[in-house]
């Protein structure tokens, strides 16, 4: 039976654990946070709504033992920054969420749980390495959300520009999940067609689709102070493909051994997590933008390791 | 196809958007509130989940004219006081509210809406009765949640009680959706079997349960300072009632011709709103805890329209 | 993760399959028939399915071996001989059925499966006993869908007197899933209202309707020759309790240590299978017709073990 | 609300009627059949499920009149030939399907019904051409599910090839929906790689895959004489895509003006039908498939029209 544990019921965490409960994703969800009000609150309002939902839940509170038997353990504990609305927004937590993780992980550890990590923690690159490496986790288990949500926004520009449902666009956002990360536009389809091929007959603004696309969340936290809706979805969206070993390929951040550092790369996600990293030829342009990408994430990885 | 209007984008606005859009309950939604800001990014978060749903959903904004040809208006406008902790909370945000009905209602009649109108405001029946009286609508074509959330509640006690699923708990609260309540414990049953049967052989403290149930929602403000998954659960769940022609049986603010109020009542929902009143035989001590609550409630519907 | 197997592949095999497949309410799926051909076309169509859905389901086929991790397993096999249209047919294929137990119950040993067992081979109640008896299994790990699917009969039935939703109707068929069933009618409410309270001011006869209750699944059988939805759903339903740990209460084929026999009877169904049997209070009638059923029961049990 | 009108109630159609029942996609549902007593059961056994259910849906029958206000209507009367397994099986049951929109297409229209058409009947190219020339019906508002089943294929039979789940092969298969339709392999993308530029590297019988995409329906129906859950999950999906106003981008058999037949082609599905059509760049051999696809189906229009 599916049993998932979630760490963190700030608005993410929240909005991931009423999505698991009203879908009935999951059999029995563990929640866990700093705040055990919140959590108890949260409990509390869950099961006010089990009498109006077709499918139940056993939900259990702060309790890391709890996790033994987890099939996958969603993280989003820390503090997002990001508000402050700088696209480099994403990495100024990184010193909080260095400790938030130095707490966690010995308690991970404790429990015995053996299952995949899904990390939505930002700066998520390199939180994601460094939650593995105080973990000492199998890399394919663990992975980040990373541009997995990034390439759902460029969906959605691309789509409303050229008047198409975002589900009818494909490619990927690449790279790390903030300021250096690029959209790869050589694998970008609309409606099955290239979009390489679409710009000949059609005038489109590449940078500004790009910028839409990584300035997306900054357009909902200036509207609302954070961002939980599509985040979540992603992360509920993985959460599935774990459970039905589905061989999902999409992006996520992925350990790169050619780059030594999680980073937003397609992937293939399944019963155990990664299971294989996407080749996909990139142009020289992208490449070079990988690269750097991966040096920046590489320099916030040696801080938190300093 | 299906299409539902929601005024206002707070904690419990949101959270029904977001499980509309998840669900793919409806094919369009509209969605209004006066921070223009907020519905703008809560949108655009929605927006950027698209890509990840196998549901899709077209979202308007801040438009009353799209109200036209929706089937269901969703009200959650204005301020919830309840907050404070005390039993009569959700009376306190009555003027607050009432400039909001003010404020809203002639820009819903010009909107020519005529569907089905399901009222979350608090103090829930009071709001709902002076809704209906602003707009001069057809009684039965608007209805409030009630006690509806209550008797989740008061399952969810129950149940806890037993040891058994919330599911299994029938029996309804009725009267005000406020400190005036009472649990109409002459209907409850417990797996199929009466609870007046049950309290022979175990020993049950009906009076505690039916604080905890009316407390539930308190308990749940003050862990997080506001209660959103179950009434969001319940407002859908009655949405779905209304577009599926359910005939669901359950109680919910609907009018009584003899109390003279919308109060907290078994009825029957589907597509024409509240399609009957179901009538069940209360005993004398439950009568009179009825007449009491529509006291209460007549008395502020009274200051409303003063 | 969830893994279901199921043995038996005809109409109601296959419908249970399609709707696992099609609700992603499994993760592993096990198909096994003695009809090669049936098993490997059903797989391919479900196969050909799954670019269409969004859940995804690992299907496997004729492999006893694979029942070994299995939560749960289902079985459909035998003939239904109750096409003949007679109110007793569906014990006419206890001859053919007790062979195909006879032939399934080692290889089900063999594999090592510890799951819960849900049976739908005709006659129900003591097919599913002779299941238990071979397998010398737990008996709470083992139960029948019995009248779970006559009490939904009964419930539209009613429903349909009263110009209500057959949801909004509670209480159970009990006894044998055959002719000597019966609606305990004291356990019956329309909307929350007992029956015998509706009696007084309405017309209603209980007669005709518990015989619609019994021959509902005739008339299907007259029309199409065979029955799938509603038996189908019901096996769903009983699973999708034991996943998630329901505790959900419904009238199973479970056994009754008093009458010495698998019978319907109102249980709690969790992931332990029949968790417990709910005591509910038939009138003296009611009370004998239950042992006048379980003594039919009884009758066939004892033909299969000679 | 949501209304469906379902004409034809062989293995396909009930299969389409279980699915929009029990994911509770449309509130009402028109079922009829030449077979009354047919519809009668599926009727009868779709509402004995009803109770287990979380959705409701209305189901009448055999009334066209009800057709006049449903948004979508499905087609799938008729005979299947197909059975005999040679590829050009479709073609078979030209003569007898004829006869069959003959007799259905006054009475479509008798009933002011001006929704969405989606065809199922086979030859599908030609029999969706014909019934909308019979009822002088806009062409956009009528389409078949042409290649859109077959596309399904393919992507199972490349998915399996390079060990990857179907839905992440995209492209499409192009034509008529029978011996003469093609998979467009230019088209064709792995986990967002193209197929050409995997073929290099691994070695791919384009051939064999071909062969296999077009005989996915023959080995299903080999093996359980008819197919059912894989065609009835697309028709349910495109169904769906109309309802939500989806801008779906997949195959179905839409009319060219070019080649004046309706012809499997890659088109956006939305709440109008066929609301576009999507210019892909095919390869030249790809464009000769496609206009020797389009002979044989014109062929086929003409003797229907004779």
């Amino acid at each position: 039976m599916r049993k998932i544990g979630l760490i963190g019921m700030g608005n993410v965490g929240a909005t991931i654990a009423y999505t698991l409960v009203t879908k009935g994703i999951t059999d029995e969800l563990v929640l866990i946070d700093k705040n055990e009000k919140k959590v108890v609150a949260d409990k509390l309002d869950l099961q006010d709504a089990m009498g109006r939902l077709n499918s139940n839940t056993v939900i259990k509170i702060q309790d890391y033992a709890e996790l033994k038997d987890a099939d996958i353990l969603i993280i989003t504990a820390g503090k997002s920054s990001a508000v402050d609305g700088s696209a480099n927004g994403r990495m100024g937590e990184l010193g909080f969420n260095k400790e938030v993780i130095k707490d966690m992980a010995p308690q991970i550890k404790a429990s015995g749980f053996d299952g995949i990590i899904i990390g939505i923690m930002n700066p998520n690159d390199c939180m994601t390495q460094y939650l593995q490496e105080q973990l000492d986790y199998p890399r394919h288990k663990i992975f980040g959300t990373g541009t997995f949500l990034d390439t759902a926004r460029m969906q959605k520009v691309v789509g409303e520009s050229f008047g198409v449902n975002a589900k009818n666009v494909s490619g990927v956002a690449m790279g790390e999940h903030g300021a250096s990360q690029f959209v790869a536009w050589s694998t970008v389809q609309v409606n099955g067609v290239p979009l390489r091929t679409l710009e000949r007959s059609h005038s489109i603004d590449l940078a500004k689709l790009e910028e839409a696309t990584m300035l997306g969340g900054i357009m909902v936290l200036q509207g609302k102070g954070y961002t939980n809706f599509a985040i979540a979805t992603c992360a509920v969206r993985l959460a599935t493909a774990v459970f039905a070993d589905e061989k999902l390929a999409c992006p996520v951040s992925a350990y790169s051994d050619d780059l030594q550092v999680y980073i937003g790369q397609p992937a293939i996600i399944g019963k155990n997590g990664v299971e294989a990293l996407t080749q996909i030829a990139l142009t020289a342009e992208e490449e070079q933008k990988l690269t750097n990408s991966a040096k920046v994430i590489l320099e916030k990885v040696n801080q938190l390791r300093a």
